[in-house]
């Protein structure tokens, strides 16, 4: 028994720690001090924090730390590894030389995309990492029934098995009834198996994460009470939507992540109004494998709060001790006797300079650098081969319509956000189509049901991207992911999609009528478990430069752009394998008014 | 389903709140703030806390508080009903009305007494009341396997019987661990059964409270890892020990009972040092039927606390949020939508005057008084009849030895404390028997095993109590709970006994040959389920008013003072029915040298 050897060790004479760290400026999360202390550590968890001297016997490794800060490892609460197209592994190699040793994934995206099976291949990969890694699974997929399809429909009866399951501690973000009035008075069945499930998890004293995006009011206190308990939600925009939320119980995950940056003005809450911050917690929510190799992690993401003008100590005890009560987990989160030894050894408090990182007491990262590489995760061929439709024809894709010209519904990107504009305006029609206006950046996008359900296609104009020629496609399209593609005309559309699905999942550009550049994501069509880390940061970058350079493309991130242009529970309007979604009104428009 | 009604509630057009408490100051827990805000209830809980205004209907109840504070129902972490000799019932009709609506309990006493089936009977009981209560039950009865006897013998064996029951959320101080060096050393054993005992508990996502008296450094940290997770302690005294166990990431019960007053030494970790206070909490401990009906229970506490300088509403979170985090429970501790609407309506933030209380959305207590009576509890038999040991006789009390002079151990009583002091002198001995030197305050004490396990009589001699003549005898004698007695001689302290174990529990005063005052306790010998609060109170004091006023004692609470010198935890020498324990080395010691 583990502890009944902690103890033997802190009792007896004759048996000592393996390491102790000596001298540091220990940072207590719990009482929000900074003091001289040394930690010492047996196997993978702490000893004791405070004199060592008893401890330390002849095989005892001492390392000075002197002049460094000992934190706990720091923890992403909110976090999708499906936005950096990684596997477990490869982001693990990113994160825990930047001292993030827990990560609290959503992984609905591979849930929409391969159903229980591929949430559970994640969860066995989540086995196979030394750092913490644990999941809240959707209750709901897709996140709104009949207007979009997914690989496989997730209600209350997949519960019991997917809450029962190794690493996995909860519910994920409540998308299904974020946007309340409309899920209550349109889909009221939604909101009747949603409790049906959050119950069952709460029985089972797991976590079910809230997401109320712009809720007050009686509203909010809906959300939170189909969560059946204490919420979090990591859509939080303005101080005083959290200034409300911490008002109401709900944890506020400041959400710091690649393109949605919300942490300057919730932590306003605390800067500016001085609440108490016990409920407040960084998370990342999407992050890309680029900025993880270039900026690092949880360290940025506290130095940025930091900057903002919160205490150092505050500001670290939002990504240990508050996350690690909010999610139970009572092994991490604070450095005290019987934790595992997940320990950062920061240089520079203000900049959040990790040197080392110990996880479960070896050190494993030291000045940025993994100690000892992780063996490459190979994922089962169970959850690869997604992609079950065949190739489409060009003359699948145009949007049909009558007489010479028209008028079109034409869905409005909007730079850095999810939430997309709408305008009408005039289009050509030729032998029957609708055509693009390439000047006025008026262009095809086509969203195809990739699972062999029912092999719907999606129609619509957009506007925003500016590309001037080709086109690109994905089988990333939030939240089902079916494959999404835009472009200027409706051959390189084809081609690009046929790519993809040819690929079995991934990303695709072409260009007068062949595919120019292309990644492959063969699990569930959002992750490679063949590229490392680097290779995906700088494919996916070219990617990038490629449409923006060659293709005319003026968005930055067009990719995650496009990608967001499906995502049916964010406003105005949306396209999915069923249409043009109007969000507000949960209806199917037509593309031509 | 009550979830769904409550969101029927907030988002239709034709449902309403029951009550409304409109425009008070709503103090919030969460965020440390004080506004003014309308708290909407439906049911049991609370609907939402802002604006009612779409809330109210024409049958709702709008309560006016304004100039009123509103805070959520106070919790007293570490209690022991046994210590007030009342009921659940009796307890919390005191209790309701000074704003505590939950209670968590450690049975331990009716858990050496009566073993696993009290315990279950007390958790029967507290389903029948309408505030909330909860149970913790130890994992080792006695406490000192080996040095004395308790009824039952608890061990890890029952924790599966014991933490599946309802009301039982997991388990009490762990006691047999506080003396964490001798229990090492001397018994391992008890540490092994422990650790079964915390792991099971934690496995199934229960608390363990733990006791780590003066503990620091290595056996703070071995207490604290017996545990299995992260505990709590009410058995810290100064301001320096809280320091430490805060850094530990200990749960500091600041204790403030009847006798046992720590709070002031404890909240200097707050009030000097700034320590975080998210872990400090508040708790009696053992609360006399006389305080509480006098002085109030958890307002009181958080007055003084508020007097020993801290900060009204942090104070208040330590009798709030701060448990209701520690021990899980979700559904209390915070006035948020879904929680519980227990309520204290408070008059003044100073004094913590409880103007109303609603539990459970009921206006169930107003100015100090209960709205309606709770109607009386009567346990089943199988909980009385708890002494099962033969009437003694004078002969068998003395402490037989040879000669005409003697050197006795005598334990020293010492004031207000559990600890004992330790004493060798010399006594006069006729016809075999050590006398008494009643004008020396040496006195005879015994302790009668009462369980028909075995009929062991422990004998001592003990000084402080400075009775001049007759003897008291009690069915209280921490832990065990076996009869213990003083007196300045043997056949009243025999008559005193055996008038106890006629009524099968309680007190007795005997004085030149008769019993003069009593007091039946019929559950377990602890408890009484035929009298009042009141009545207990007014018994309990004339009881204490003859041994001081006719027998000529000396020491303020001479029952509960002789209930303590049987505790075989706490230093230096006590008296069990297996004789004098030397606390610290473990071992029984013969009253003669």
């Amino acid at each position: 028994m583990e502890y009944r050897n902690l103890i033997d060790v802190l009792m007896s004479d004759h048996d000592f720690a393996d390491v102790v760290l000596s001298g540091g400026n220990f940072i207590n999360v719990l009482t929000r001090e900074v003091y001289v202390a040394d930690v010492s550590i047996k196997g993978d968890y702490i000893l004791n924090v405070g004199d060592a001297s008893s401890l330390i016997g002849p095989d005892t490794l001492v390392v000075d730390v002197s002049g460094r800060f000992i934190a706990p490892g720091f923890m992403d609460s909110h976090m999708h590894f499906e936005s950096s197209m990684l596997t477990i592994t490869e982001f693990s190699r990113f994160s825990i030389p930047s001292g993030t040793t827990t990560l609290v994934a959503d992984p609905h995206e591979i849930g929409n995309a391969l159903g229980p099976i591929g949430m559970k291949a994640m969860a066995d990969e989540a086995a196979h990492v030394p750092n913490n890694v644990k999941l809240v699974v959707p209750a709901l997929t897709p996140d709104s029934p009949g207007l979009e399809t997914a690989a496989y429909d997730i209600t209350s009866k997949d519960m019991p098995d997917l809450l029962n399951y190794q690493n996995i501690i909860g519910i994920g973000e409540l998308q299904g009834f974020s946007n309340v009035k409309h899920v209550y008075r349109n889909t009221p069945e939604v909101v009747t198996d949603l409790l049906a499930s959050t119950a069952y998890a709460r029985s089972l004293g797991k976590v079910v994460d809230g997401n109320a995006p712009e809720l007050f009011g009686n509203e909010l206190a809906a959300h939170i009470i189909s969560t059946a308990g204490e919420c979090s939600c990591h859509e939080t925009t303005t101080k005083e939507e959290c200034v409300e939320k911490l008002r109401q119980g709900v944890y506020v995950f400041m959400r710091e992540g690649s393109t949605q940056r919300n942490m300057a003005e919730c932590i306003r809450a605390v800067t500016e109004e001085g609440l108490d911050s016990r409920r407040c917690i960084l998370a990342t929510d999407d992050m890309v494998a680029e900025d993880l190799e270039k900026l690092g992690h949880m360290n940025e993401i506290v130095k940025r709060t930091i900057q903002e003008g919160a205490d150092p100590i505050e500001a670290i005890q939002m990504v240990t001790i508050n996350p690690a009560t909010y999610f139970g987990l009572e092994d991490v989160g604070i450095l005290a006797p019987g934790k595992r030894a997940d320990i950062a050894i920061i240089d520079d408090l203000q900049e959040m300079s990790v040197e080392a990182v110990y996880v479960k007491g070896k050190l494993t990262a030291y000045e940025g650098k993994m100690l000892e590489e992780l063996p490459k995760y190979t994922y089962p061929d169970a959850v690869k081969h997604s992609v079950k439709v065949a190739p489409v024809k060009e003359e699948d894709l145009g949007i049909k319509t009558e007489g010479r010209e028209a008028t079109a519904r034409v869905i409005g990107l909007i730079p850095d956000q999810n939430l997309s504009d709408s305008f009408e305006e005039p289009v050509k029609v030729q032998q029957g189509i609708a055509q693009a206006d390439v000047q006025g950046d008026v262009l095809h996008m086509v969203c195809v049901e990739r699972y062999g359900r029912n092999g719907s296609i999606g129609r619509a104009f957009v506007k925003g991207f500016g590309i001037t020629q080709g086109a690109f496609a994905e089988s990333i399209a939030h939240d089902t992911h079916n494959i999404i593609a835009v472009g200027t005309n409706l051959k390189d559309i084809a081609h690009a999609i046929n790519r993809v699905i040819e690929m079995e999942g991934g990303i695709a550009v072409a260009n007068r009528g062949r595919v120019i550049q292309e990644m492959r994501l063969p699990v569930g069509g959002l992750i490679t478990d063949e590229l490392t880390g680097h290779e995906v940061s700088a494919g996916y970058g070219e990617l990038e430069r490629i449409v923006n350079e060659e293709l005319g493309g003026k968005v930055h991130a067009p990719f995650m752009h496009l990608s967001f242009l499906a995502l049916s529970t964010s406003p105005k309007w949306k396209l999915t394998d069923q249409g043009i979604i109007d969000v507000n009104n949960f209806k199917i428009l037509d593309p031509i008014v």
